[in-house]
């Protein structure tokens, strides 16, 4: 782990810098998939399910029997932890409802917003070796409380052509319509252009490697909107010494078993309390399972001492962490202070994985920077803003004139005269 | 003008086919510009503001001298039609406000999602003719209710080394905290990495042409937000016979004089307003200034006669106009039914033009069909959500099990572990 200690403000871009990878090569690859797909269908997929899943599946659809034999594969355990997880996450989503919000702008001028739900979307879960249930969660339940019509979920199938039961379950549960057994590239495609077993939708949502998150990039170029740009998961600690360094290292490592690329950062007003944690880290990593990730990606973390929390304050808003937990005495300070981040996490009895499964909070957050200009999966992610306006005789009089004036003087005079003849047609 | 009677549904997307443009070419010349600004700054956004702009320019910010200068030069009338409107869009757009939501989403887990304004935004104005002050409204009035720290406003210099006082008098008005007489992709390229003279900001705005699209996407892959993708501007009307032919007709030609390839389709049950608003069309046609782009325009329009009102609304649905009027005796039923629209105009008295300028909807819509999947600019359009949870001893008690059960089934055991050990200390 690198220390650093009161780094000047013009190196701090450099010290929270996040590792970039190349993706030109990985266009061309997807830009192909993409034109074959669009192109052939099915065969397309067929193809490159073959190449890259190794299996041949005569149908794509996983069918009501499958269903069935993965929930009983499903243990009452596991149910019962998925079923509290969905309960937080249906509360806390729903609560984000809004009213239509009407306003007479004007005497007989009347303006409302509605917000209505995208018609057709489409999940992507990865397969491997972690399966991401969760994240089934955390998109299917807003998207069924939006009233989204079509749920389609893909994901990759394994060697035996099956998707994994916890998956499955998870997708029945919580009203996914159409379950597919494609993956990677090929399925980004088909939800692109739509294929005779993939259907088109509109929007698409969910992580993948690095093909993955291109091939959505270049959906984008074909009408089709996405969740938010993709880039390595990463957190950010503030903490001073109200802090409980196991439980700091705790949370630093679950951020670390992610991947190699992971970012790991410590902010601390207290150089007691990082050397704390780095001991525990070295304790705790050893028990680790997934040891050799989380090696690497604490190898390129950082802990970083600064002089006080203002200082902290704004190199955290600087970096714009996608989980920032703050375990500090001034933690309305920090609350009221932060203005980029994805998911806050406040305390020393709330690490991330709580809401990593099941705070009830969404898990789907901007990484990279991005949540300086874009939000975490919200349920107005499945949903879009439409305004209306409804002018009567009255408010057309109240405000004819100002629209006259203002598209004479720029130049638009069919624009005027809409109103124009309808003034007329009132004197 | 193209009349159809009764489409089958099978050929409706060939019939409301958008007009497509190729963009390999200026992907091109985007790309090697963005290249420069990234490398040289400032020297290179002059030398295109020279070659694009006919221009030499010693400094790119407005002086508060010129912004007087502009301010004496606009005339009352605009200036108190521009404060009507300003006041319209305030009052719609303040309503969005939303306040934070908070759950308890089980027992000692409290869960809140904020809005926080985006700190640095760009609106970018286009030059020319048309000077659009009406869009600095659109998009600054929300960025200050928003409370957007820095509103940068980028607008191409004419041959004088002026921006139009009309936009520079609105951009005063409404908060705007720097204007820069740059245009075209230089001004996104500059935008977007930081110049000396212009500021990196996150999120960008405004219309622009093809190459200004273009930059708009491509700054997205360099960390930037964009208010959404862009094509050209759309009308479709639904009217009866309740419907007056010369206001029908007025709109369709107000929507059709913004640019040749502006989309302009009437959809009907009667076959005697299709007629009549045919014939006013031509009569009114022939007053245009704007005439030729206008013709041109119409010349692609669509009259589409249907039978019954429910083959209407799933043909509008299918194409999701930017803008949608309706002049129906059924407008409840086309009001509730509609699923994609950016902007829903009812009744005889409410022309598009009021939507454009006065009434404090929005005029920055989804184009393109992405009424389907994108929401025009609202408040929000300008805030990013941010969720926070706040767990205690007895929260986390309540639903440690299920994160550890949940973490260990995706594989995941230091997620498990960060929950372990707190529920540990607790015993």
């Amino acid at each position: 782990m690198k220390k650093i200690e009161n780094p000047k403000p013009n190196t701090w871009s450099a010290i929270l810098e996040r590792p970039t990878k190349t993706i030109d090569d990985i266009e061309v690859t997807v830009k192909e998939i993409f034109k074959e797909v669009q192109k052939k269908g099915d065969e397309a997929v067929a193809k490159y399910t073959s190449i890259f899943d190794g299996i041949t599946l005569d149908n794509y659809e996983v069918s009501p029997q499958e269903i069935e034999e993965a929930i009983s594969l499903i243990s009452t355990e596991l149910k019962d932890a998925i079923t509290l997880a969905k309960n937080n996450i249906y509360k806390f989503h729903s609560a984000q409802k809004t009213e239509r919000i009407t306003v007479e702008t004007t005497e007989g001028v009347n303006c409302w917003q509605e917000k209505r739900p995208i018609q057709k979307i489409g999940l992507y879960i990865p397969g491997g070796t972690a399966p991401l249930f969760s994240t089934v969660l955390m998109l299917a339940v807003p998207a069924q409380i939006a009233g989204c019509k079509e749920i389609v979920l893909c994901s990759p199938p394994d060697k035996k052509g099956k998707i994994n039961p916890a998956i499955l379950y998870a997708a029945q549960l919580c009203g996914v319509t159409k379950i597919l057994k494609v993956g990677g590239i090929q399925a980004i495609a088909g939800m692109t252009f739509g294929t005779e077993s993939i259907p088109k939708v509109y929007k698409i949502f969910g992580p993948g490697n690095q093909f993955v998150t291109v091939a959505k990039q270049l959906a984008t170029q074909f009408g089709v909107a996405i969740d938010m740009p993709a880039g390595p998961s990463e957190l950010l600690i503030v903490a001073d010494d109200t802090a409980v360094p196991a439980f700091v290292a705790s949370d630093l490592l679950s951020q670390a078993e992610h991947g190699t690329d992971s970012q790991v950062i410590l902010v601390s007003t207290s150089k007691k309390l990082i050397s704390a944690v780095e001991e525990e880290i070295q304790l705790q990593l050893n028990e680790l399972p997934r040891k050799d990730i989380a090696e690497k990606a604490i190898e390129n973390s950082k802990l970083i001492y600064v002089e006080n929390d203002q200082i902290a304050l704004d190199l955290i808003n600087e970096y714009g962490p996608e989980h920032f937990i703050i375990c500090s005495e001034f933690d309305d300070f920090y609350c009221n202070g932060i203005l980029n981040a994805g998911s806050v996490f406040i305390g020393n009895y709330t690490p991330e994985s709580a809401g990593d499964y099941a705070s009830g909070t969404n898990h789907t957050l901007p990484t990279n920077g991005y949540a300086k200009n874009y939000s975490g999966v919200n349920l107005d992610s499945f949903l879009k803003s439409m305004t209306f306006q409804k002018i009567n005789e009255k408010g057309i009089q109240n405000i004819g004139k100002a629209i006259e004036i203002m598209a004479e003087a720029e130049g638009l005079q069919a624009h005027k005269n809409a109103v124009t003849l309808r003034l007329n047609s009132l004197d």
